[in-house]
């Protein structure tokens, strides 16, 4: 291989505030054959996620931070170009753990087949990868939503967000999302098909928060954190469940809360006798073995819909990154940087 | 009854800030006599509790606010004087929401027998009552404590607190305990047998948390909210879970937070994904029926002490309330206003 000339994205420095395409260096390497139990993939799709923001931090999260001069993980849809792992033989496709490069070498055991007669290349991305993997064990493993209850998810516009949603009404729920302009808002009913959607740069938010559910929320399904959350809290009814998935209004670590804020959050998971849950997609690993086949289910009869947000080309990585921190993305983001062989 | 005069304790007006006896007032009236269905009892020993406090404020909390010119509530011990409820006859002793007064009229199914042959009267309003009830069902509902897993308490030298301790002791765990003063501490250690005990009013707090368990803490028993928690919360190892039983920090309204804490807060939750639930006694009503039969057991063998602050006489209800609040007692405040005929 060793006339195949990788480009990979690494990390050159770290963002102070939102991030900036100077945050990244593109290297160049020959392609490593595989050794024993590994496979070289070709990336096609590349998936750009919130977390990574996180982790370019240097503190402690559920993860490690970013090393400068590392390149940058993240989910891809790849074809196997070369195994030496038996599951696998040049032709197939795999979603891997593949990174911001064109080629990736990986260990065998990290791949999962990719379907393509059960849903096209990008769903496995989507709603029946990692993304929706998170939207469906968070909120059924957590919230533990019954029909008939309402639920309200933050970033709803998102990948994850929408999801979530589409999950809470193919389970019979009420929804309401929480997005960031009216637009957003607008493609969150319409096309997700939530029961309505409020914009949380309105001045009127908290009044609508209530007007869009007068007896309050059973489940937060939250992706944001900070003063939205606070609000969302505020309105949760009695035994009230918030699933903390995300909280990308910190990311970048601008915010402007009010010093009592936390005594009153503290307050109102007493007096609503709130449960609170953080978790990462990770922790809930095999704990709903039917996903794939539910929410395969869902995309055939319409109740879960492949929508992405999809750029070409890998120059176009860097951008759709930056894109999707700064909420320019409807669904999931997705580089298509190669077509199959 | 009509010779027979009752003193209550009757609400006067609203604190601001740490309250003073000017907040009561004290009524008389002629005892009456009850009707179907109901008891009349003599109150012997008269509970104060934090909660009560939350009350005083006239805004949303987990029980109405206390309205002014009404009756202090409180759970008491007393002896059945005059019955018309078929389960009770004069002389019984009984467990009652009695009220900070001399006699109260209360519903015959409100009662619960009390037998001195079990434990002493004073256990009924403590380990085997409401107070005792909330440590134990909070703690093994929310907490789900397993043997060799830290817990840690605050208000450790308090009525829920210092019972929360010994019942993770009882159950196997390593307990470390949250006190305002050296004194409290040792009485923490040494009369209720936690390993340890942290004084927050330590300059050194945060320190001496992290030294006390340096991989940090499955369990957190919170019973005081504000700056003191959000310390500890930083120091909840993976999957922590949160047990938020009280926030006396907050009753008074005087709190002293960053305004950075709520993101902060937040970001824990995410981080360590960790499980945080509010909860009142109510809540847990009936979830452990084996609750008396274990904690009766306990008390027999001393892995559970029967620890109070015993004041004496009707006039020291008022003062009794307030030393609490203040921190001024260990164990649980319990007010002897009569005898056992």
């Amino acid at each position: 291989m060793n006339d195949i000339v990788n480009r990979r994205i690494c990390f050159a420095q770290r963002p102070s505030g939102q991030p900036t395409a100077d945050v990244f260096a593109i290297a160049v390497n020959e392609v490593a054959l595989p050794s024993d139990g590994q496979i070289l993939c070709r990336n096609l799709l590349v998936s750009v996620d919130p977390y990574l923001r996180l982790k370019m931090h240097d503190r402690e999260s559920y993860t490690p931070p970013l090393e400068i001069g590392k390149q940058i993980p993240g989910g891809t849809i790849a074809q196997v170009v070369s195994s030496r792992h038996d599951d696998w033989k040049a032709g197939d496709l795999v979603a891997i753990p593949g990174g911001w490069q064109n080629y990736a070498v990986v260990p065998g055991k990290s791949a999962t087949r990719v379907d393509t007669e059960r849903a096209p290349l990008e769903a496995w991305l989507g709603p029946l990868g990692m993304t929706g993997y998170t939207a469906y064990a968070g909120l059924l493993s957590m919230g533990h939503p019954k029909a008939g209850e309402t639920i309200i998810v933050s970033a709803a516009a998102g990948a994850v967000g929408s999801l979530a949603g589409q999950i809470g009404k193919a389970l019979g729920c009420r929804v309401v999302g929480i997005a960031g302009s009216d637009t957003k808002c607008k493609t969150v009913v319409e096309t997700f098909g939530f029961d309505a959607c409020i914009d949380y740069r309105s001045s009127t938010f908290e009044d609508d928060l209530r007007a869009a559910s007068p007896d309050g929320y059973d489940i937060y399904f939250d992706n944001v954190g900070g003063q939205i959350s606070f609000s969302v809290q505020k309105q949760m009814k009695l035994f009230g469940r918030i699933i903390v998935c995300g909280l990308i209004s910190q990311y970048s670590g601008q915010n402007d809360l009010d010093p009592k804020s936390l005594d009153e959050y503290m307050r109102w998971i007493l007096v609503r006798r709130l449960a609170i849950r953080g978790f990462i997609v990770s922790d809930l690993a095999r704990n709903h073995p039917e996903f794939h086949e539910t929410v395969a289910g869902w995309l055939k009869n319409g109740q879960v819909r492949l929508e992405t947000t999809l750029y070409y080309g890998f120059d176009q990585i860097i951008p759709a990154f930056l894109a999707m921190l700064e909420g320019r993305n409807t669904g999931k983001s997705i580089i298509r940087i190669a077509e199959a062989a």
